[in-house]
């Protein structure tokens, strides 16, 4: 646990840009060349960081300077990320480098028997090699839904029987590990933010497409959570009073326009193809069928309209966009540019949007990327 | 100017909410009290703050302790607020309490006049009382459009001939006062979260209707500026995609149809009354005129969904709703509320709306608050 302000700053700073001069530290936090040194101190003592060969900038530009970098095996972290169908497990480096990949099928979707998968794949993980198991004290789990990250429990998801499950406390009793849970989109959000695209940014923002619509948001440097836990819901904001009644209850909801479900119903109803599954759709979409063109047009252009709203109201530096829906960014990638570009507003416009294809492997990376936050309290 | 970080975090949170204990500012800083003594002294010795006479909690509860207050009168704030056609001037204390207000109708709107009537505007202010003048340190301007608050320019606002117009250096030479500016919808946010309802949030957002649609919002505590000087646009958010152009150049904004220009025009086209204005619009509705009461009606729904998705996305403790389009809420203020809760995602809509009529003095009191908040760089 690294509790003192300094060492915060500092080693927050090496996790995502190891080597750093002393003079660059001291720059980035505001901290004298002193309060450097002795910051750095116990987290060399420990372990954490260590001392590079000195390096001259310029000859006769005085004495040496020793870079500081995180020694990235210090110590390890798992983590989980609980899919509708499977858990995706990885271990990381203090870096957040995957390491170690292992994944099981779910059978039994309910609390009970996923608490005990998921100890069994951390098991699996931690004895892939010693250090694994000697230099693991933290699992992050990341599900979809609505999770309570301080309180360790999962308030609710789409999984069946998950309502109200104190997840982090299960799970730390199965593995004796400290346990972190947060909502997959917002641990994705972090780990692009700490370690991906959006390093060094203050205000960034995910958006996931796909099954679900939603978006993960950073003001300030730090994740947006909402007062009363509800705050990035993107695929829940309205962009049309004509558009279809939401699984929310709303109206015109992007999520209802654009999800994938959203695009087979509508395939089905125009078509008639009541048994028409989704793969289906987009090939029909790919074969050029009108209707089933049109409602990845619509969906698109929703995405983007949704996504310009995030950023007139928020004003990010960068957007990334992922989700299994980059699957089929050839139906309506063009779509979500021209909405995008026409309805963000003056300035906001010049913030790009970034496609980045995150495999299931990334979403467990990010499960872990939360379980290395929790050294930070 | 107060630098160390604990005299920021004592004399900010006893601006808003004098006196407090020791002990409950060591609670709410998380400093020590030894820390919250040390870093009381030399503002006391400057005269913000000063020690109340000792109280007892309870008999034998130990040894007395002294409260601390701010001392309103240490530190006068001049305030200037730049509508369309009048300048509003506030002198408040360091409590942000207005001590005197005047005004002065803008004849020529260009920046050269303007800047001209505000010196001569701050003048009158520092001369209504002699403790104003040798008092005040800081004058805060606040104003619409893009403002660039760091380098103290207007970048653009709708005044004539206002493009990138260095109003705190023109301010600060011909008042030889130290001169910050704001645009005034953030302005009043600031205020409104430091010194009103929003006192004690850390996520809270603020909406002006009327003439523009507009809002700030505050995340972690912070406000949301945006990576590129843009947010909190909500009057930009697109909300239906059969909606009219905006002047923006998007389709479907909040602003496009529900800001009193936007009533005004949907009225005379429906009615045929080309001549007809704002004031004519508000007395047709209020007759009963189908078609005048239609387009508040939608106005209203469209200013409830742009709330609601604000809230989804941003999940704010409370939004204060205020401008002067709350003069006409008995014709849209059911419409904005039925289309705030049905579109507001789960627990987001646990958000109130507080409705807050703020007369122009307030704004230029959020003027003088934007100069209080000088005195922490």
């Amino acid at each position: 646990m690294v509790t003192a302000p300094a060492e915060t700053a500092i080693l927050s700073l090496l996790l995502a840009e190891s080597p750093l001069s002393r003079v660059e530290l001291a720059r980035r936090t505001g901290l004298s060349s002193t309060a450097v040194t002795k910051a750095a101190r116990p987290l060399i003592d420990d372990g954490y960081l260590h001392e590079l060969p000195p390096e001259r900038t310029a000859p006769g530009a005085g004495r040496p300077v020793n870079p500081l970098s995180v020694t990235p095996d210090r110590e390890f972290f798992v983590g989980v990320k609980i899919s509708a169908d499977t858990l995706y497990g990885t271990v990381c480096d203090l870096r957040s480098r995957p390491r170690f990949h292992a994944s099981r099928p779910l059978g039994d979707r309910g609390p009970t028997a996923v608490c005990a998968l998921i100890a069994d794949l951390v098991d699996e993980l931690l004895d892939a090699q010693p250090e694994f198991r000697s230099r693991t004290r933290h699992v992050g789990i990341a599900v979809s839904g609505d999770v309570d990250r301080p309180g360790g429990r999962v308030r609710y998801s789409v999984l069946p029987g998950w309502r109200d499950v104190p997840l982090a406390e299960i799970v730390a009793r199965a593995t004796g590990l400290s346990v972190s849970i947060a909502n997959d989109v917002k641990a994705l959000t972090v780990a692009e933010h700490w370690f991906g695209d959006g390093i060094g940014t203050e205000y960034f923002a995910l958006v996931t497409i796909g099954a679900g619509i939603g978006s993960g948001i950073v003001v300030n440097g730090q994740l947006v959570d909402g007062a009363y836990g509800v705050a990035g819901e993107m695929g829940h904001i309205s962009v049309d009073p004509a558009g279809p009644r939401c699984h929310c209850g709303s109206i015109g909801c992007v999520e209802a326009i654009a999800s994938s479900d959203a695009i087979l119903g509508t395939v089905r109803r125009a078509t008639g193809h009541t048994d028409l599954d989704f793969d289906g759709t987009v090939r029909l979409a790919r074969d050029g069928d009108p209707a089933a063109r049109e409602a990845f047009a619509r969906a698109g252009k929703a995405i983007g309209v949704g996504i310009a709203n995030l950023v007139s109201l928020l004003g990010p530096e960068r957007v990334v966009v992922t989700g299994e829906g980059l699957d089929t960014y050839d139906l309506f990638g063009v779509h979500i540019r021209e909405a995008y570009a026409a309805h963000c507003f003056k300035a906001a416009a010049k913030c790009p949007l970034t496609l980045r294809p995150l495999p299931w492997e990334e979403w467990s990376r990010a499960a872990a990327v939360v379980s290395i936050q929790a050294l930070f309290p």
